[in-house]
């Protein structure tokens, strides 16, 4: 993977703070990237993802963590961001209300201004659509769609250069991420997947993310390090 | 355009504050559609642009104005974002300094997600592919790129519905634009384009901006009614 002599090639890592991302980073790192993690402040309920997202960063090498603030509270349309609408305990039929209006696309968009600034072409999210809630921009059609416009919305792709967004975890377990996360270090204590943790990062237990995250530490046979409310 | 009896189809329409994007509005407003005004506060140099914007929002009928904030200055690589990089006073060959990285790719993906919200598929952007600066993600190939890719990466388009990215004014020279605009009753001594407008926003005379609008009001036998410096 390491393209220049002496110097690794660098890549954006989309970090949450929940237990995907993390093993993302950690995957990343093992392949040789020098890593620029970058989180979002978008008015989530779940805010102590990013004090989470910034002790991932720094425990597993990230050269620098950068934090974009967007005011996506302001446009509605999710219980992730819309207080008025309550974050479910039951599991969905369909895709559902926590869905966030093309977040992933949104957050893409700003990796790819981000990797043209930085002058590489190697984005990494930690998309999945095994184990996952149902979005639509986790599939992989839809990452393929987002390169092609990528290699044509900037002057790195006018250039020649061709965008490569890198989705190790989309065909894993929750299961098989645990396990290879934990293979590379990954402390998942320090991670949060919860959508309604309270401010010290301990999870509801009860929403989608924290039972995907609680079968997958059942799945892989290892004690759930997940701090409860 | 109208497909619900009695009510207008909403559109979100990309508004800068500058001459494009004000005749964008206009046109959106003749073909009948109930206009989301959508502007974005991302550190730029001419933040005279969003005063400019919230007057013809107002006087041309959106019936909201959304401004969302993101800190597009905390990514460097445009003159338009980091006050480091001095904005030219002459044409430059090839992309110039003032191409803020995948921009457009992050305004319309912030559109989509506002579009999924209000539970329409119709989108305007005011790029042009002739009296241009170069920029990418001002091209037809990219814009047909960015809405295959919608179609994959919301809820809406999973539901079936296709988005329609309206570029009306993609083939239409400087000149052409402002003659249709004051068709449509556009005050364009109210609009913004100059890269380096002061406080008041007054422009420079010397940008790329700058030099497109005049030749465009030249090429049109109309009096420039810019506000300059």
């Amino acid at each position: 993977m390491n393209t220049n002599v002496g110097q690794p090639t660098k890549a954006v890592i989309l970090l949450s703070g929940g237990l995907d991302s993390a093993t993302l980073l950690a995957i990343a790192r093992e392949r040789g990237f020098a890593c620029y993690a970058l989180s979002f402040n978008y008015a989530q309920r779940h805010s102590s993802e990013l004090n989470a997202a910034e002790k991932i960063a720094a425990n597993l090498g990230a050269i620098v963590h950068k934090v974009i603030s967007i005011d996506l509270g302001n446009m509605g349309g999710s219980a992730l961001t819309d207080q008025s609408i309550p974050v479910p305990d039951t599991m969905s039929d369909g895709i559902p209300v926590t869905y966030v209006p093309a977040r992933n696309t949104v957050f893409l968009s700003l990796a790819l201004g981000w990797a043209e600034v930085l002058g590489t072409s190697d984005i990494f999210i930690g998309v999945n659509a095994i184990d996952y809630s149902g979005y639509p921009d986790c599939r992989p059609e839809y990452i393929d769609a987002f390169t092609r416009m990528a290699n044509l919305a900037t002057r790195a792709g006018v250039e020649g250069q061709h965008f490569n967004i890198h989705t190790p975890l989309i065909s894993m377990s929750k299961a098989d991420i645990i396990r290879e996360g934990l293979r590379l270090g990954v402390d998942y204590s320090q991670t949060v997947s919860c959508y309604a943790a309270d401010e010290h990062g301990r999870a509801c237990g009860k929403c989608d993310s924290c039972r995907f995250r609680a079968a997958g530490f059942k799945q892989a046979g290892i004690a759930d390090p997940t701090r409860y409310c």
